[in-house]
């Protein structure tokens, strides 16, 4: 999701101050992080910042936005692709080798999401992010069970699954040292024996 | 987990100290946490706590490995039950309505779990804490292959899936508005369709 997050060369000054955010997230951190220190990332006047935004929060809600769109704008790349073929593109990529810059956005993201255990429009955002990453399971879902890649199984529930244990995931690689590599194989064998029609 | 979490009348300092931090944790949450809004809970000197623990946080980890002992000694009641009984009653617990005491304590574990993104010492207490429920979820699969209810899966492999699961479940349902009511019937079906040995 990182490279390629940002243009080289910003024309908006909104995505100009959403890339400053990024570098500013992956070097401080969400708790550290204030208006000033993106402000050093962010090649005009820091004043220009606080004429967009009321404060950190309300700028970081929006960079959780902005990535929302970033992600829409990104799918259907895999059309083609059968249904097990998009989830397990989907697994290798959550399941992917860390960066020092993967680390760092993953982290960042485990403190913003705790904030929305307090905070109404964290908690707004992440309801929608949660809601935007769940659909998209479930049209995977739905289209094999169309095409008869899959079972008869309901999408709904399938993708709540996935999801949960997805995220689940991404939140244990920077909150604890315990080994998650065999956790790309078991996500392999619950598609294979909940999934995957008979005979395929 | 909550109730008789603490004795009523604790006959050691330590206890008095962590059942006070308990229960300020529940009015404040994490990041609004202090030592003189624990002493408001605790029946002694606020200076005893000062006493006790440096600050909030070596307070905190020592609250949290209290959870693990106290998690410890709980094991073992429900032996008798055959494993699948054994996860199913897991996921009853997990899945259990919410009530305002157990949201409350889930969203300061949430926040305390986020802060081992970046604190070592959350992070040692984090691992510990996946390690213990881990390890015991892996001997329920291994009782339940030995006695013929599960088929030959790797018991370490299918237990990090269902840890990642759960705990993914309890960060969302205090993060997200999504509901979650379909995962303890899509927990069962992973069970069934991957677990449960054939004619089962």
């Amino acid at each position: 999701m990182q490279s390629g997050l940002f243009p080289d060369d910003p024309a908006e000054t909104r995505i100009e101050i959403l890339k400053a955010t990024y570098a500013a997230l992956l070097e401080h951190g969400y708790a550290d992080l204030t208006i000033d220190r993106i402000g050093q990332h962010f090649p005009k006047s820091t004043s220009l910042l606080y004429h967009h935004y009321e404060g950190k929060d309300e700028l970081l809600v929006d960079f959780l936005s902005y990535l929302l769109e970033d992600a829409e704008a990104g799918l259907g790349t895999e059309s083609g692709a059968s249904a097990d073929e998009r989830l397990l593109t989907l697994f290798d990529r959550i399941f992917a080798e860390e960066t020092p810059e993967s680390m760092a956005f993953q982290r960042a993201m485990a403190e913003m999401r705790a904030q929305a255990a307090t905070d109404q429009e964290y908690r707004r955002h992440f309801t929608e992010h949660d809601r935007f990453f769940r659909d998209r399971l479930a049209d995977v879902i739905r289209d094999g069970i169309e095409d008869g890649t899959f079972r008869e199984v309901d999408p709904e529930q399938v993708a709540t699954m996935l999801h949960t244990m997805l995220s689940g995931a991404m939140a244990e690689q920077v909150t604890s040292d315990l080994d998650l590599s065999s956790m790309r194989a078991e996500a392999e064998a619950y598609v294979e024996a909940r999934l995957l029609a008979e005979g395929r």
